[in-house]
């Protein structure tokens, strides 16, 4: 166990603070801005914040998860493996109608691989391949680099291009900014005809970590090989380039597709006492990149929204409608599982009355975010009322995941997830994502945040994002 | 380049600090607690100063040596390349009596290794085998572990160390309270019939980074191979170990020494105009361990205190004494070229008025740490007042440094050393002591500080350490 300074602590202040606010001797104190029907969730919020804030169980069970199994890409038997022990760990747990549901998925596998600098002088790059990229040929490529900071540098570099290898050097800002050069970099340095592609890897400086992660091919460029490099690499070779050295890499890798391999989502629920067939739907992926173990991307969001249903069948609560918990496969290079939901359950999408997707890391802050109508986002507003001791009540928009997507858009249906990014992207997608990064408070917390926002939703009377008066 | 942001804006803040102190336009403000003699000093310090804090000149060779030369261990012909390199650089700045001196060093390889966790599951460990260890068979030996936090508990262990291999999980506290562990842990296992170790790396939680460095073996136990591992795989170590985990672990090292191998100290001065043979010797070491690129273990070192000469050639500044900067072999695993420098340079060690090595990083904050007697101590008190605007003026304890310990023990010569501890130790014999982690400031604040140091000590009446009066 690793735990951070202070964690032991802050447990303690925030069950204090949590009892204090639900204290049985005294009457309960509604704020004034809080409405009325929120009174009969205080205690089954109480009892879920308390039971998710006294112990480890969901921060032990991701150290099991990534310290035995570890990362868990799609096709592999780490995976296969995975998805059996959460079938029968759910099933321990007492969840109902616990199975698995078939997903057929791609199988990249990366191989061996490495990159150097060859000329002004030797060095070995710090280097991953992305997902889903071609190899080289077996003998691997060797050709003049060419450095540049943005496509609009590529761009004016026209002609230069071809037979060299592009290094794109995109200091990190944010993901969604500079994830295209990883995405799409490779095809529109294939269609001035680059050889190869390297990219400084998508996140903050680390200390020679790349980040792998998956690339989207273009129709109408050549596929070639491309590969994450550390932001130590990426300034060296920026450094060389504006030196005007001549700059020789050499890029071998062995990345190709075996055929797709049999996988699956794995289910569980809590039964709706009243209405079983309507759901509140929550979830993450259980497969990761085959680098580090998979903690922040996903095991962190499996096992506290799995936690949450654990919690609520400890305590004895079982809502008006059905809580479902989806392991979904395959969000990483492919997005299968999504999509495989999506299809399965048509005929409940209408009747999914909010699913929610933890896939953004446990760290403080945090933040529930919405997209739904206003209805709904005032609601979830009046449920996260209840978490502000824990520090997760605030609401913000932009609510989604790559999972629940397909659902979301196909059904209509009001999308939450919980974000508590931090030091997320600093980890994610490198062999440095693993369980000693997250501390256990802060599973139990978005255990309890999602349990609460799930056991309200899925109990309270009035549908979500529709009018109680 | 990679400039961190504010260097620009704090370059500018200090060199307009430091001519607002020195302004030419008004008369000096002699601060009441300096004595008189300090005030010839107060223009070469401005110029030595703004000549440093004007430009990235140094941080620019810094890049140079560690991006085209990269990491430099004894016996390697990078650290030859190295030698000539920084020798040919000196003549090109002018510095005087230019010259290396030969050592005979150790050849450590460290060729291919590997560690990995067999049982309860597979796992990759990021490693880095100790400098100077043995390797393993070259089937690679494979054991089971036992983990321990301490010696106590290895102690304890007692007969069930016999044929395992030992991981020490000892949590970072300081440098010189768990270095024992890498440097004594090896031999401490072997005498209880350990077959291997492995140790928690030497460094602050990293991400995956392992840190190298050397152990000793004792003569009374058997040599077994070791290496470090990264903070994380140790956490998972110590996690499997807790939960009762039956652990086996296979390690690969083609670990050996070649045969000793030529080397020098490099050498350059600024002669003395009046007393050319009393000397102030400054300098740092000029190989590293075969990891990273040696930027600052000990590039910045050795390129900073090179700087100073530079910059007195430049301004032409020639002080009373000789100042001389020395670019010692060997530090890493071995010591030799600081042994060298003491036997080559007996006659000289009396009439050596202060050495000075940098060695701990050039990160702020910054110290001067002087050993000396009270007068020498008082006086570099004195001299550092001038850069309490480039806040390089605290003086502390415990000046001193490997390469210069074997001079300054037997000619009882005052010690001091330029402290800029920071990130070093996160850094420190790792893959990622790369240049870019170093802000040009910092390089150009230690060349200021050490200059004008080493030139007043150099150039006043007095000798260091007997009083003016």
């Amino acid at each position: 166990m690793n735990l951070r300074p202070l964690t032991t602590l802050t447990i303690g202040a925030l069950v204090a603070g949590a009892l204090a606010t639900t204290g049985h001797a005294q009457a309960p104190v509604r704020p004034a801005a809080t409405p009325k029907w929120l009174d009969a969730y205080r205690e089954p919020a109480s009892r879920l914040i308390g039971a998710a804030m006294v112990d480890n169980f969901a921060w032990q069970r991701l150290a099991t998860l990534t310290d035995t199994i570890g990362n868990r890409l799609s096709g592999t038997p780490e995976l296969d493996r995975a998805i059996e022990w959460a079938t029968a760990e759910m099933k321990k747990d007492g969840l109902e109608n616990v199975h698995t549901e078939p997903v057929t998925v791609p199988h990249w596998v990366r191989g061996r691989e490495s990159a150097e600098i060859v000329e002004p002088a030797h060095h070995q790059i710090a280097m991953l391949g992305l997902g889903d990229s071609v190899g080289t040929p077996a003998g691997g490529i060797q050709a003049e680099a060419i450095v540049v900071r943005n496509y609009q540098e590529l761009e004016a570099a026209g002609s230069r291009v071809r037979g060299r290898i592009v290094v794109y050097n995109v200091p990190f800002t944010d993901y969604d900014r500079t994830r295209p050069y990883r995405s799409d970099g490779p095809s529109r340095a294939a269609q001035l005809g680059a050889l190869g592609s390297l990219v400084r890897a998508i996140g903050p400086a680390g200390l020679r970590l790349p980040h792998t992660g998956g690339l989207n091919y273009s129709a109408n460029a050549p596929k070639i090989p491309a590969a994450a490099i550390s932001s130590e690499d990426a300034d060296r070779l920026q450094r060389m380039s504006d030196r005007g050295d001549r700059i020789v890499l050499r890029l071998q890798m062995e990345a190709h597709f075996d055929p797709d391999a049999s996988s699956a989502n794995v289910v569980g629920e809590i039964r709706g006492r009243e209405k079983p067939d309507e759901f509140v739907v929550i979830g993450g992926h259980i497969d990761s990149w085959d680098v580090g173990a998979g903690a922040s991307d996903d095991g962190g969001g499996i096992v506290a929204t799995w936690e949450a249903l654990r919690l609520m069948k400890n305590l004895g609560l079982r809502p008006r409608r059905t809580v479902r918990v989806v392991l979904w496969t395959n969000e990483e290079n492919g997005g299968r599982g999504g999509q495989a939901y999506r299809d399965a359950h048509k005929a409940e999408l209408a009747k999914t009355v909010m699913m929610l997707e933890a896939d953004s890391g446990l760290f403080r802050p945090v933040s529930i975010a919405v997209t739904a109508n206003d209805t709904a986002r005032n609601t979830i507003r009046t449920i996260t009322s209840l978490l502000k001791n824990i520090e997760a009540d605030a609401v913000t928009p932009g609510g989604g995941g790559s999972d629940i997507g397909p659902s979301v858009a196909a059904g209509n249906i009001p999308a939450v997830s919980y974000e508590g990014t931090g030091d997320y992207f600093l980890l994610h997608h490198t062999n440095a994502d693993t369980v000693d990064k997250i501390a256990p408070v802060d599973v139990s917390r978005a255990a309890a945040a999602i349990a609460v926002v799930s056991y309200v939703v899925a109990d309270m009377p009035q549908r979500l994002g529709v009018s109680a008066e």
